[in-house]
């Protein structure tokens, strides 16, 4: 026992962060024998094995003095040239390696919009429902929330300039406004065209950074492929959040920020004393990974299982889910959002969830108000085919009850 | 050109951290042709390259799903039970997996210091000199500093116990001491066992946390072990930072935390909004690095190797320095400290000496206060016997001008 009192030494920001129910309720669902629609995880079955470790064998052969050294801070110089080709395409101008730094995820991208931008106190914009991790971030870093919200064509963007239009008038700069515009997580919906326009428009006339969080972008099975808000964006006003874990593999920790090079030189110096550099084994072997053109054939077998998944749950849905509950229909990503009537309460059903051997996520958890109680994240990447339907089929008999 | 001025936006926080001087330095150091004695870097000739990939082999082909999956954010359990072990051989007591937390580098080690211990404006005591990225962590979290001087004993526990007494009478509570008690960076020298054993009676007294960082401890290549504080702590006082950067290799980005359960949750806690965890693919690879029972073996290799460079660096001063610059005769770790007479200005000399053909670190950047003009770190590790004799006798040829 330790005689010394640790919470009398805490910070502020340390005694925001509790154990949350979620993530209790969440190992409750990954018990064997529950079918876990809970997790947000890519499916291990679809990893690059050999071609990855092709690119692996050869950079602790040939560079070792490199791979397993300290690497530069802002990132594996051609690691961030391969990335100026991938941002190039996406049709993101005037880019070049200086734009451009490796986070140990996209994650630690987060963690840095946070430590650069939020002053205790600081208004954030967030959508409503959101990534539950940089919702935790930014409030670590003590932020105050306003939300938006997201409907089926994303985030709603007139909401979105009442409220600046509301906040200017009570004297309040909003710090940015983080949004995941392409396949949302948790609503998996993506953001329209004309939405993004007016976005990029409202940022100019409202001196306004938008963090652009992109994990899911690339896994599109369906559907017309959309700009991103960086490759519209015209002054600077994105910072754009990329990562590896969705479209190669988490256990490399790796992901991308593109953005304005003062933003980028200023994160730079802030990850010096943060971790100093990225992993150079994972970075060296992804930028070989790269060059030797694996990631979009490889992209294209993940895309296919998928949107094979996706349709799977979306059928089942349809076969089994009451008419009341509402989902979306994926284009892309790992995730179908579903809201119940009101009525319905996601998170006192859950534990009866999982007597019936299936789990999901609490769409309360997505809210920073906590709001959404009705609704539900449903992932399609990490099961089986057979294991989403029969998943999908003893929660349809729960949600019948219950509606 | 931005026509937004992110000056505007960026916190408190990151408007602190600046390019810094020494850097800029630094890199002037390390172009081609200039002997570099400033880097802390380990020999990448000694990377145990063919061990380490058989490892890598081995999760690649062997676990896939884990080693390139999301792993947990406290770290990797069989990593965790291996450092369990280390930790026992040390001597530290009552030591389980949930005492330890997986890091990426034990540079993250110090940032979760800043973020769970450091509200603005809270006292934090270092040695001075002390590591620049501890101090640069600490100060972007806006602490204030108090110092200790290091002498040939390590850190001087008298002064320290003065200072504690005078921050008492201030009303101050000091958040934690921060130490790297064995063969300290920069100036090389060691904490005596005496020394150690008042330091945690202080601890006691005062009920002070003592951060004790230990990167280089595993490289003793002469003289008598000392045990670490950690082993010596018996109230969980001593939050014990650690690292494979010098044993391993750096470019695995792997550090490790031992202390109170209660500090593992919280900082788990944090982790998760951080980066989620480490990367997966270098724990499991390390993990079975340990298992294998590479690590002691092939440390000795390295022991060997440093100890030899040290002796060369040693015999090269002796040889060519004047004899007013005092410097220790390290017994291991990677550095040699020189400090010359007050009227010798490194900063000054730098120039000169890059135009000779030879860098080092100034000692002033190791100094929270900015002193320590007159002083020089001298890394034996990254050159060639040859190379630090040269060195040497390039700077010594510089300093008999100067005194």
């Amino acid at each position: 026992m330790a005689l010394l009192n640790y919470e009398d030494f805490f910070t502020e920001r340390a005694n925001r962060v509790k154990s949350s129910v979620i993530r209790e309720l969440l190992r409750l669902g990954s018990q064997p024998g529950i079918i876990s629609l809970g997790g947000g995880m890519p499916d291990p079955a679809l990893f690059p094995v050999k071609l990855f470790k092709e690119c692996m064998d050869m950079v602790l052969e040939e560079i070792p003095h490199i791979s397993l050294q300290y690497g530069e801070t802002v990132g594996y110089k051609p690691l961030r040239e391969e990335l100026v080709k991938i941002s190039e395409k996406e049709g993101i101008k005037g880019v070049d390696a200086d734009n451009i730094l490796i986070t140990s995820g996209s994650q630690q991208g987060i963690d840095f919009m946070s430590k650069m931008l939020i002053d205790k106190g600081d208004t954030v914009i967030t959508e409503a429902p959101t990534y539950l991790s940089a919702v935790q971030s930014f409030d670590t870093f003590m932020a105050k929330f306003e939300t938006i919200p997201v409907d089926d064509h994303g985030a709603d963007i007139d909401i979105l300039e009442q409220k600046l239009k509301m906040l200017k008038e009570k004297g309040i700069k909003p710090k940015f406004f983080y949004t995941v515009p392409t396949f949302q997580n948790p609503a998996g919906v993506s953001m329209s065209l004309e939405r993004r326009k007016k976005l990029i428009q409202l940022a100019i006339e409202n001196d306004l950074i938008i963090i652009e969080d992109n994990p899911y972008g690339d896994l599109r099975f369906t559907g017309e492929n959309l700009p991103s808000l960086k490759a519209l964006d015209t002054e600077d006003r994105v910072i754009y959040l990329r990562t590896f874990s969705k479209i190669l593999a988490p256990g490399i920790r790796l992901g991308w920020i593109v953005a304005a090079k003062e933003v980028i030189s200023k994160i730079n110096l802030m990850k010096q004393s943060t971790d100093l550099c990225s992993p150079a084994i994972t970075q060296a072997a992804t930028a070989e990974y790269l060059k030797r053109d694996y990631l979009w054939p490889h992209l294209e077998v993940i895309k296919k299982s998928y949107a094979h998944k996706a349709e799977v749950m979306r059928k089942a849905i349809q076969d089994y889910f009451p008419s009341e509950i509402k989902t979306n229909t994926p284009e892309g990503g790992m995730f179908i959002w579903a809201v119940a009537p009101e009525k319905v309460d996601a998170t006192a059903m859950f534990r009866e969830a999982v007597d019936k051997g299936v789990a999901y996520i609490l769409g309360s958890a997505f809210y920073p108000d906590g709001s959404g109680h009705h609704t539900m994240r449903l992932n399609y990447t990490m099961q089986t085919p057979e294991n989403i339907e029969e998943g999908i089929r003893r929660l349809g008999i729960l949600l019948k009850e219950k509606v």
